[in-house]
């Protein structure tokens, strides 16, 4: 994922460093040592070759807010765990049937249905576990306001929410209320959730606290509108994925709703929208919050 | 699911009236409003028909340590959502295939695969979701262990795994300690979690926890032996499931490694156990728990 214009060079090297830090740490906490081959299909299901870009924005956040660097990593992991189940669980043949993804087999093609099932659901379950870790390291209030925040991102208000519908508007037209809310909900929910548990994780006003969910919403819809646009005009060998599958599953999409070029300003405000509301929180160490919206915004695969 | 032997009738009075707080409470958690049929599918995987025995393990063990009432419903409910979103994806085409649980068709049957896919993740978000109620009904330190709990006992260490290696033994034939040590995980440890759910919501002394420990340890054991001979004994009416499954799947069980009358006898013993452990305790109050362990040891179906 190359940002369309240049990119401030420490921000590549605080993502680079974050990145990396994300990767070691999922990698510690997602052990080979669960029976059966379930670890193994666990580990190929989340590490090695994923954007991170929900722990960035956990992380992002949480420096911008001073917060609690250590849960700041697992509240980052647990998103990505989340992020990761749901990929497997909607990969299988039963929902989306797609055999590429991050431009390897998908873990029901390589483990099989059954033990992809199980990865996704004991990755759920790994998510919750590492935000309340059984010592000191967490602070009780912090531990719960994190699980509250996941879960109800997770759940039926929230992600799965969001794939019910989509599941059910294949076929369909949807008005861009609809469209929006789907997104909301399927894509935006976690997203908005990983800017809120950074958040979590220090003392924020009520004000900022306001904008960072505006924030958090605003590029989740940036983010959703420009993986409409990816999938219409990127090849499937840069996105990691099959491209032009919305079209091909008859799903209705912010470019089957608007056109290209309307999708495009549609994001361009979007992100616009998100810059705003970034500069309203008066943060003052906000700059790599700044960049990780242009990165979602401005990306080409 | 009735006792071979007779009741005591204090103990049939205290379960039916738990079994309808029980009921009242997951109908009240688990609402029907989530998006497309979401809501609806997760209320058919959740209400009317369970024995619960899971959540009146947790009420019958918080009554035990005189624990906190509200925390033990809530964790009492939590658990059930986390067995029924397993027997969901349990029972889907690509696991047992079943189509015929408590007597109904399976969720897959009736709502579609995809949507008991995403039905089974969103009970499991929405156990978690129950444990952190976002106010200040639970005690941050108690909500904290009970996630712990509920997180460890689902996950790749628990019940995930065990149908992991459930999944890796069909066809083969497991030794004893190789069939106990699958299901210490498949089924044991969510009943386990239930006891020691119920135990957290009061004040333990770690004898006691210990030995509580040990008769959830024995009563799981007691549970899936009893599960295995009924799978050959009983009929499928009565079961509210398919009998004679496991055979047809050729997947070890208790009955198959050591006959029917060895079965027993294990079964037998595992309960007495549990009953030695429970009066090891030295809790007062212990008479529902040592009920409910012949409810469990003892039924027939």
């Amino acid at each position: 994922m190359n940002a369309r214009t240049s990119e401030n060079a420490s921000f590549v090297a605080w993502r680079a460093q974050a990145q990396q830090a994300v990767e070691t740490a999922l990698s510690n906490w997602v052990l080979p040592g669960a029976p059966a081959g379930l670890g193994d299909a666990m580990r190929y299901a989340v590490l090695d070759g994923g954007k991170r870009l929900r722990p960035l924005l956990v992380l992002a956040t949480s420096e911008a807010v001073s917060g609690d660097a250590a849960a700041a990593m697992r509240a980052a992991c647990s998103v990505e765990l989340i992020h990761a189940y749901s990929l497997v669980h909607d990969d299988m043949p039963c929902m989306d049937n797609d055999v590429l993804r991050r431009g390897k087999p998908t873990v029901h093609v390589k483990f099989g249905e059954a033990q992809a099932l199980l990865a996704g659901d004991a990755l759920q379950a790994l998510a919750f576990e590492l935000l309340v870790p059984g010592d000191a390291s967490v602070p009780l209030g912090l531990s719960v306001a994190l699980c509250r925040l996941l879960a109800l991102s997770a759940g039926a208000d929230g992600m799965a929410g969001g794939q019910a519908v989509d599941l059910a508007s294949v076929g369909k037209s949807l008005d861009l209320p609809s469209l929006e809310a789907m997104h909301r909900r399927k894509t935006g929910a976690l997203l908005q959730a990983s800017v809120m548990m950074g958040a979590a994780t220090g003392q924020v006003s009520s004000e900022a606290t306001a904008q960072l969910q505006r924030f958090g919403a605003s590029l989740g819809l940036a983010f959703q509108v420009v993986d409409d646009i990816l999938d219409v005009t990127a090849d499937s060998a840069k996105l990691g994925k099959t491209a032009g599958k919305d079209a091909a599953c008859d799903k209705p999409t912010f470019v089957s709703l608007m056109g290209l070029e309307s999708a495009q300003q549609y994001a361009d405000r979007a992100l616009a929208e998100a810059h705003d509301a970034l500069s309203q929180t008066g943060l003052v160490h906000r700059d790599v919050l700044h960049s990780l919206a242009d990165w979602v915004g401005r990306r080409d695969c």
